[in-house]
């Protein structure tokens, strides 16, 4: 990091905040309106909002050692969900109207998401591997923690091809970072990547296979 | 905390204690009987007492790094939960019957958790907001964690007036520390005003407002 | 620990090591069987094996403050979990066949990662109770949260006797520390007690007593 000219450290913060929040607002529209269709009340619904925009960045920082997690510590991240909720409850129907729109936005939430994450595991010294897992996971971890608060199964473990997206523009900084990169290019590239996978698996249909169905009537005693 | 004299220190510290293992109780007492209606085994329902008394106060100091975590590491904790789990598993139908009294407990029990956590949270440094926010995740994050290990989607989410009653609570104990009121009738006033709200809640089975229906039959397809 | 010889810290080391991968190997493949039978895609499948074989390591880690969690620092735990996911992805009807030999190996994970994990919160200093549920949290945490993430009710608070074989084994680790007894039989007697009590529960499907029905039509408004 040392050898960062201070300037453009700067810069990158600043950026990282920035797509941080966009990515924030997008994610927690997409909690909300879970909420909404689940006839959560507006409590459940902000609480849907925050968890999905911020539960990965706040798992992440918990495995990295980041306390008190950004999305708590720093309170633009909460504003910023709590004003996509109030929208979203409010107005439900035309943003359910923008469907499409909320889809190329979650792919953009989802190529910020992972490419900031990737940054800030590598900069507590993670190794490459796990950076970018960690990556994905700050893209993927809102949604699930999301689902499982209304008892459903994740989507990004059966739905069409996500996390996968969000993993490669991680892999995309981590690699950049390994070789020096210019880091900002670099993780323009990487968000790049990952929104237009995700775009494209979205436009068609993309999905990763599942295993062969198998006469599994006894299933294992403990896993039932 | 340097101004507060060592005696007050002393006291407000037993005080908490003494609030803690109370709500501990009773918290416990909601997840053993949750899990003897869902007819979980000795374990399961030992589990639930600890989680649904517990799991709060554990999140919490996960977030602001307090670790081990108080319920880990103090033993008395863990003894409050076990004894309220074996009562209800040994004794359900009496405690059943105890309904409306197990709801003016944990009443109780809301405002001593939300008060001790937003108390916690401050002294470990973390801004108004989020103390308080944190307060009534202690308040609420059992439930939360105790209704999501039987696969439902978090009673707090969608039922009467809880959370915000705890979050009323957890207000008025960052007011006071912003003005430097004196501690302990902040907090008792902070407990009480949960306290009242919460009992009036049930009284009049108020409710917070759901989202207007749409007609969301083609959901997202990532939400679904 | 000052009191250790080096040459017998190395070799624990090394011997918790092979015991944490063997164990790990194990629980991803139930994790990924899981995976296969809820129709999850590749990636779904591989997330079940990574949490059911590392979310109880690193729950305990988050817990005692040993961040980042060996599970995310060191790259030979996720290798182990996804080769067994892909195994299990790939050859699921084998894997099936082999249900009762799973069961088996099951069962060595468990006393391997209930004595590990033991070991681990004890080096953190925890007392000797926690340690000794942290050990048993070590064990049961990944089918817990492997059960979670399809929205089940974890197996293990209701299924036949599972986790307290892992707390006898933990017991007898931490026995064994408190009056000083050399440290690797000791483990080695807690793993081979917690193994073949489990063994014996499956074979006699012993089960903890659920609780006495009780007439619970209206429920708990705050508990449904």
């Amino acid at each position: 990091m040392s050898l960062i000219p201070i300037l453009e450290q700067h810069t990158i913060h600043k950026l990282l905040l920035v797509f941080d929040l966009t990515g924030t607002f997008v994610f927690a529209i997409s909690g909300a309106m879970l909420g909404v269709r689940r006839n959560l009340d507006i409590f459940g619904i902000l609480v849907l909002s925050f968890a999905a925009s911020s539960a990965g960045g706040i798992t992440r920082d918990l495995l990295i050692g980041a306390v008190p997690p950004s999305a708590i510590s720093d309170w633009r991240y909460l504003a910023v969900a709590l004003a996509a909720g109030l929208l979203a409850f409010f107005l439900p129907s035309p943003i359910e109207r923008l469907h499409n729109e909320i889809l190329v936005f979650d792919a953009a939430g989802l190529a910020l998401f992972a490419v900031a994450g990737t940054q800030k595991a590598l900069a507590y010294g993670l190794n490459p591997l796990m950076a970018a897992l960690l990556g994905m996971l700050t893209g993927i971890g809102g949604g699930i923690v999301r689902d499982l608060l209304v008892a459903q199964t994740p989507a990004v473990l059966h739905k069409d091809l996500y996390a996968l997206t969000a993993l490669a523009g991680a892999v995309i900084v981590v690699i950049g970072k390994t070789l020096n990169w210019p880091i900002v290019p670099t993780a323009i590239t990487g968000g790049v990547v990952c929104f237009g996978l995700r775009l494209m698996a979205i436009r068609h249909n993309w999905h990763l296979p599942s295993a062969q169905p198998t006469q599994i009537s006894s299933a294992l005693n403990k896993d039932q």
